[in-house]
């Protein structure tokens, strides 16, 4: 009788190892299938977003984004779009914190939840205090169409990832990025985006997909960096600006799968204070694809080297680095930068997911964690 | 002739063992210090802030800090001060990320900074850029009264911790808070602190060194946790709100100086990821004053007991906990709300000083890292 019974959570993984790297490999697909029916021709199309809210948007001044986890980075990654390429204001806080503490809303506020699920339940307890404290809309980004968040929210901005199994989230974040772009798009338009800069990122958005499947295609190199990592305990981060989320994002893969103890820090914190740690058992890791950040990390570094520091850097083609002792650097084409924290993420999952397989951990369902988080 | 050479650097140990120790042991008088003719009678003082002052901060309708380090966790318990207490809104971000980056300036808003010496390169870089974005006025928080970041602010609210020779900040940072404090109360007048309020904080302010030599005497309590730290190469330090940022500062203690590696997180945020790491090689440090955070740490942990996992908590008196396996526990005497991160703060830096000691680092000078950063 078992033998007949349906392994449905089997069916999908076709020629992949782990639900995790399937999902890793869709990702150019889901990314095409989230901007689909909106974005034509260079441009935003209108009412993405559901009834009323483009009309709204018009005297929307400021954004709060509230979320957890993954969904958190997607959001900070944003914070960045929303005030250096739309000019609004926008405030980001993990929905644990948000919850507990009051809020003062002066000027007209988008209250925005982030959430793969839907149910996550300090974004949803969130969601439901923000109606007495003053927020004049409310939106979710959100991958379960049926979800608590799409049922309780003015409007919902559908991430369309299709189910996602492994634990450690992989497309639905870069699909939330996208969502999130497209956000950024419709607010920024009655700020600082105008015509020229709505058409540039669209075109961005519809070379995308195809500029991720092209970042797919560094995972050989991506597996020999991770045999350098699979004795490791230790790791850290680094990124500047729109990458350091994305720093903190790959950091948080690394621990969720592989058990290494990886955190992120803005690149400029590295002289105050866990610079002490780096040595021969602490790699840094750092995104970096300009070459003004990389300069002055390799000057902090160069007084670690004596221990065994070393820098394992992501860069872009034209990037030009000075070769030094205990530096190792893959190399990502060139791209606009305000699509370039979605293609960083990608060679930063194929890490954590290669680094976890070499250490033989259970890649989809890794210890202690639940998939969506519906307590508190 | 080199026996009648002064020992500079020597001659202020005393009975300590180490610069970190007599200065952590030094702020009951530090922070008295940095009270003495600020506050009388329940009341703040007029005219601690500088000329002109009193009455710009009439105006004032929100708060951007900028600091690095130590000096950006201070901050970041500001920030829930202002919020919460004052109810002003406030912006925090460290210097260096600051500095690359566009910003919105729209509302009357105060430009912070923090920095022990006053000559942190990135922070002036941000003082020095700020002056373009079009923020209403400047002050600065610092200890050196000849400092670049006095010289170049319109005022400056100095903290009088003395020199600091440690590189590991310790009584920089409670004198920090104190004198944060102080400017709480005095931009809160104008918004959310009436004078009822006030006098509640400054009286808090009148018992708090009183209350830090109290927490100071849990030394040989802090010494019997920190032999269980000693052989550990991890640890997870949590906290919830305005105790969130004093969980940083306590990971950055133990890392700067122990080199064990510390991460904080907001204690709701362990769930989506870092739950991953527990087991026996990594204690959680949780910062929990009152029971309802703790109960909720407690069931996230339940999970991970039987892998060895640890909980290390610091509480109040008052608090009560249904004992569990693997829990362990120092109260400390009830304080009131507004100071419990500067009390909290000081166990925390007895933990990381005393790991450090039995580990045998060199405690006052760790290793990769200088006492002020003047290089970006």
């Amino acid at each position: 009788i078992n033998k007949t019974k349906l392994q449905v959570n089997d069916a999908g993984i076709g020629e992949y190892d782990h639900y995790m790297q399937k999902e890793i490999f869709e990702q150019a697909a889901v990314l095409k299938q989230t901007l689909e029916g909106r974005i034509a021709n260079g441009r935003l199309l209108s009412d993405c977003f559901g009834k009323g809210a483009e009309e709204a948007f018009r005297s929307i001044e400021e954004v709060q984004i509230v979320a957890c986890g993954t969904s958190f980075h997607a959001g900070l990654v944003a914070k960045y779009w929303f005030e250096s390429v739309a000019g609004l204001p926008c405030h980001i806080e993990v929905a644990s914190e948000f919850r507990y503490r009051p809020h003062i809303v002066i000027r007209k506020t988008l209250f925005v939840t982030i959430s793969q699920s839907g149910e996550t339940a300090d974004t949803l307890a969130a969601l439901q205090a923000s109606s007495d404290i003053g927020y004049a809309h409310t939106l979710t980004i959100c991958n379960v169409p049926e979800s608590s968040l799409v049922r309780e929210s003015e409007w919902a901005l559908m991430t369309k990832a299709g189910p996602e199994i492994g634990v450690a989230s992989t497309k639905a974040f870069t699909t939330q990025l996208t969502a999130l772009l497209l956000l950024v798009i419709a607010l920024g338009k009655h700020h600082k985006i105008d015509d020229k800069k709505e058409i540039e990122i669209v075109r961005q958005l519809e070379v995308l997909p195809e500029q991720v499947a092209e970042v797919l295609r560094l995972e050989p190199d991506i597996i020999e960096f991770a045999k350098q990592f699979s004795n490791k305990h230790h790791a850290l981060f680094l990124g500047r600006g729109e990458q350091y989320p994305v720093a903190m994002e790959g950091a948080l893969k690394l621990k969720e799968i592989s058990y290494i103890h990886a955190e992120a820090y803005p690149a400029g914190e590295l002289k105050h204070g866990p610079l002490a740690l780096v040595d021969d058992q602490m790699p840094v890791v750092a995104v970096a694809p300009n070459n003004d950040l990389l300069e002055k990390l390799k000057s902090n570094l160069q007084e670690v080297q004596a221990r065994g520091g070393e820098l394992f850097v992501f860069a872009d083609t034209h990037a030009i680095f000075e070769e030094v002792k205990g530096l190792k650097i893959i190399r990502v084409s060139e791209i606009n930068e305000i699509v370039a924290p979605i293609i960083y993420t990608v060679p930063l999952q194929l890490l954590a997911y290669h680094v976890a397989v070499i250490k033989g951990t259970d890649v989809d369902q890794p210890r202690n964690l639940a998939k969506s988080v519906t307590v508190e």
